[in-house]
Formats: C-alpha cells, structure tokens, sequence
C-alpha cells in the first residue's frame, strides 16, 4: 500500500500497479457512493468495501471529496475524449455528430453508476474543483454548438433550431439515461446507443436533403401551437 | 384555521377559502423543500414560511410526507390534464403529441420547483404512494406511446423507431428543464417550451410526408456507426 497520495487532479500512470489499485480505489468509490449516496456514505465504508483499514485508504486520498472529485474527472475527460474522438473523424458535421453522440451515451451505460454521480453530486465539490469540471463539460458543449453551426452552414442541420438551445435539448436527452437504464432490461447497450443517437439527430437533422425539415411546416403539422 | 385535514389524496375544494389556504400550505411547502432538500426540512420549516405554528400546520396534514404527496400528486394530475386535452384536440396524432409537449413543457416551467421535487424526491414517498403517483405517470406515458403508435400507421412518425424508447428519449428532453432552465435568463417560457416540442417532435417525425426520415438514411449520413 505504499504509493504517493493522488496529485489532485485524479490522475495516476495507467497500466502501473500503482495505477490499477488507485482504479480500483476510484471504483469502488463510485458504488459506495452511488449506492448509499455521497452525502451518507463515509470514507471508512470505502475502505470497508476495498477491504482495507481507513488508514490505508488515506495513503491514497486525504478526503472523501478527493473521491468524487477523481471519478467525476475521470467521466469528463471520458466524455472529451470521445468528442475528440468524433471531430477528428471522416463524414458530415452530422455523421461526426452522430458518432459523439453514440460514444457518449455509451460510456454513460458503461459507466452507470458513476454517470449517475455527475448529475447527482457535482455540488458537493469545492467551488474550484466544481470549475475544473465545468470548465471540462463547458468545452465539450462548446464544440457541440460548434459542430450544429456547421452543419446549419451545409444545410444538414436546421437553420431554425438555436444552436444553444439545440445542445442543451440533446444533452438533456443523452445524460438521463443513468434514471432509466436497467442493464438486466430488454434493450442491450449498443441498441440504445443507437436509438438516443438517433434521436437526438433526427431532432435537428434537415432530412430533405435541401434544407427543410419538420420545423419549416410548423403551421401544417401544429395549428393549435 | 379550522380547517378538516388532507383527505389522503391531496385534494381540497378549488376556489373555497379552505382551498384556497391548503394550496397556499402545499405551495410553501415546496419552495421549502426545493430550498433545503426534503429531508433536511422539516414540518416546523414549513409552518415558519407559512407564519403559523407547528402545531396550527397540523391542522392540514398528519406528515411531512402528507406535503410531498400533495405536490406530486398535484403535478401529475396537471400532467395527465395536459395530455387529456392534446387527445381531444383536433389534428394529426403528430400535431396532437406536439401540443401535448408544449403544454407539458410549459408546465414544468412554470411549475419549476414542485417539478424539480417529482425527479429528486419521489423515492421519499412511502410504497402505496409512490405507487399511486407511478401509475398516474404509467398512465400518461401509455397514452403517449399510443400516439406515437398512431403516428407510425398514417406514416407521420417514423416507423424504424421503438415506441417505448421514443417516450422515454421524448420524456427524457422534456423532463430536465428544471435542471437548466433559468427564469431571468435569455429565454422565454413559451419559447422553450416551442423549442423542447419541436425537438422530440423532430426527433419522431417522418418529415418528407411518406414515411421516410433520417433514420432511413442511416447508412449515408453515419457510416462508421
């Protein structure tokens, strides 16, 4: 158990043992937390459930926020991770769209329990580590409202739509699923990848090819809006 | 402040001055628990917003709970009201799911705080009327995923889509305003409530007029999903 205390960004070498058992720390965290919520669980029930004394859990972190704060970073830079992924990819502003979506929903179901912290607990952080995360979320919706923009400019995304609403409304869509999401439920996690993705463009895709889509029929479909 | 307790169901005579006092009770009550979460209230935090003592609030209810129920069961008859005039209305179940949303919407916005309560407070309520509540809900969301049946056999809705999960990415979008909307902000309540309509309405729609939408296109416009 002798290994340096976290740097106070979450962060460890991977593939170290040092690293796997700082993962495993974080992990296990995240079911304590996610189980008794943040607020009731204790650092000795972390330790309990690694199976080691509140003593040695303290070599790796001094606080039960330094614990929360590594698993909410870890989800964030996730979450970057797979918007980089889809901007640096072949394709449409929609199609790189489509493939951020699809990765972020599902690290959001392979990540249940800590996706589910995110939302629930991000106000328990101290103000300046509450910033590094929503500095981290700022910067991937961001880039969203960016690539809406530039789908708007090639007519594959509705000239309509108001970008920040459009990303908050997507976002909405694909950071509920920790509320519904039952892994043992009849839809697998690539299904509903698939179907939130499609969603979500379909939302703010022109599907006409030229530009037109539902929202430019607005008084033929809704009369009484 | 002689007035009969709560009749179990959270319901007074509408435009009485006794109903007029218990809405006033209920109303308090869930700016206080939004305030202060509903289990760091307390009964007597309730009566000190009201002006009255512990002991005159026990005139109107035998619990905190009583409180809680009341407030959430009063946003799901509101609920359920809203969708009982979208299906009566004239128009395409297209335009009948719409209207539905942007009352619904609406209502989440201006209702902000009791609505924030049905997503971060219902597990509080005992087992009997939670699930009183869940079926009021179960109710609504049937109703909705008959529209989108309907929808889907006069080729206005996407027939490629799941019905069940449609409604849960539909209720999913609508559902979080009280994450993120903001009364002093940019926008107005009727504009988001336009705006969240047309994106599940979007999301849902076969926009060319025979059945053919995104989701059709898959292939073009997401190759690498």
């Amino acid at each position: 158990m002798a290994v340096a205390a976290a740097d106070g960004r979450g962060r460890r070498p991977r593939g170290t043992e040092s690293g796997r058992r700082w993962q495993e720390v974080v992990d296990t965290a995240a079911g304590v937390f996610y189980r008794s919520g943040y607020e009731s669980a204790s650092v000795n029930d972390v330790a309990k459930a690694l199976g080691i004394t509140k003593g040695s859990l303290y070599h790796y972190v001094q606080s039960k926020e330094d614990l929360l704060y590594a698993i909410l970073r870890e989800m964030h830079v996730l979450n970057r991770d797979n918007l980089r992924r889809a901007t640096e990819s072949e394709g449409t502003p929609l199609a790189r769209l489509r493939s951020y979506f699809v990765s972020h929903v599902r690290t959001n179901i392979d990540y249940l329990e800590k996706s589910s912290l995110i939302y629930r607990e991000l106000q328990h952080l101290s103000a300046r580590r509450r910033r590094d995360i929503v500095r981290l979320r700022d910067d991937v919706e961001f880039l969203v409202r960016q690539m809406l923009t530039d789908g708007i400019e090639e007519r594959s995304i509705c000239p309509l739509l108001d970008p920040h609403l459009a990303s908050i409304e997507m976002f909405s869509t694909a950071n509920a699923i920790y509320q519904w999401y039952q892994p043992a439920g009849p839809h697998s996690p690539a299904e509903v990848a698939d179907s939130v993705a499609d969603f979500v463009i379909a939302a703010v895709a022109c599907s006409d090819g030229a530009g037109r889509c539902f929202r430019h029929r607005d008084e033929a479909v809704a009369p009484d809006a």
